[in-house]
């Protein structure tokens, strides 16, 4: 029987892979590159973290993301018509896995040595990098630079972690309180359309680029 | 005196590293740029594969890919007017490099000890995530998530050479079986206009995004 | 007291972090995506080049980087009507940035054991591929394919290195003549408009391709 980490596991994997696929699919990609573009918003924040980190990549070690990219491929084919309606399901999956991710990026990197401020980057990473290549790949500009509180709930979770560190808790209560703090996060910045200010640049240095 | 193998692999480098810096070439890329970009597109699929194999990439180890993009550069710069007449020419060379990518792709990684199903994905990433990378650096939608048999050939080469392992043929056979499997799926593909099916996903999706 | 060298590779990863957060800004990221493309800018290329090397990244060791960028982005916060007339200044600690990264990147290869011909192009990468990186996220045709001598100043700062190698010069010597070639080639570049030639190929090839 999965634990419950595995069932979180499969659904941000689930999630992250629908929305690399669904993206491909409104750029008319076909079946090869839509499940491609899918695996890599899966894997991909947690494959740039254990290059970084020197460890062999999750995917490679457990055919589990490929086939529930799989999963997710046959989902979209047989339900496109309804997706639309499942939305809002799509966005709390969404947030379960980034902060599932963020909390596997945090102890992995403290796993293999590093200090909090690293680990804190590695944990963004992995929620959110899957993401930035899906977006790369699509040929559009990534949307977490642009729009929502999506890294930055990462990092707020992190940092979260970092916390509960320092107070010494159990590691269990600090994987339910950081992870908790991205899921909130994220949810609470939608809701009441909290976002970034944009950066103010000087206009004239686009043209003289 | 220089062995098949490494014939097939100036002629897999020598087509990979074209493609690119013609491509680079109708963007007007100057000549370092589309030295580049033939380079990357020759060793990026290779060079991804090593990284995450965790063994230090091949292009490091001998100049050879790094001369042979130069070759390339050089009879694209003498020979641009007529490149065109030899489109068919460079289909085969491209394909024969495929073959021969995928084959090495798959050995390297069940050499270095991993199953068949990760062999496979690696195999493919030789033959086609080069591709992949000139395309993000010309700024385009990758072309083999939306056109042709591509990358699809690899992985049914990758199958083929799993089979041949199942069934326990000596190990040149199965390079043979899987390359010209490859070769062929290709060709064939091309030749009856055989594409992957367009992913249709929901329409609506796009503008929400 | 911070070294000399320190001083430098201070000017040089503000400089590089200043140029992603700017471009960023032009593209309207919010203040998150501008530090994330600022960062990268500064760190692409010697990551990237570490990966290679199979040696932990230098940002992951020293939090010098990420703060580096933090100053960078509160500077273009508090001063962005101002920038335009700091672009001479900002040129010159670029190519400070790019002379120091070369040299850098040259030495890290022949530690790990590498030939000279590896380490001229890990030079130029540590040099450059940031700039690439951070031309990808904001959606453009990297600037460096296109215009100016920019990485080919790299490449001929690293032969010079190799010359001083070859002659049997101290290895502080190499590092001067190395970077000090690197910053003249730029700056000579710009000065007279000296470019490479845009690589001509068939024209018919971009409505086939």
């Amino acid at each position: 029987m999965p634990s419950f980490v595995q069932v979180l596991d499969f659904i941000g994997t689930f999630a992250f892979a629908i929305s690399g696929i669904r993206l491909a699919s409104a750029k008319r990609f076909d079946w090869f590159g839509a499940y491609v573009v899918g695996l890599v918003t899966a894997i991909g924040g947690g494959t740039l973290r254990d290059v970084l980190l020197d460890v062999p990549p999750a995917w490679m070690q457990d055919p589990f993301y490929v086939i529930c990219t799989a999963f997710a491929m046959l989902f979209v084919i047989l339900f496109s018509k309804h997706l639309i309606h499942l939305n809002n399901t799509f966005f709390i999956f969404d947030t379960i896995g980034l902060a599932l991710f963020t909390v596997v990026g945090v102890e992995r990197s403290i796993a293999a040595g590093y200090p909090f401020w690293v680990a804190i980057i590695m944990g963004s990473m992995t929620g959110a990098a899957g993401g930035v290549i899906r977006d790369v790949f699509i040929n559009e500009i990534p949307l977490i630079f642009r729009k929502e509180i999506y890294a930055m709930a990462c990092v707020v979770g992190g940092i979260a972690y970092w916390i509960c560190a320092l107070v010494g808790v159990e590691s269990y209560i600090s994987q339910i309180v950081s992870g908790s703090t991205v899921f909130l996060t994220r949810v609470l910045a939608v809701k009441y359309h909290i976002t970034l200010p944009i950066l103010k640049g000087d206009p004239e240095h686009e043209n003289e680029a």
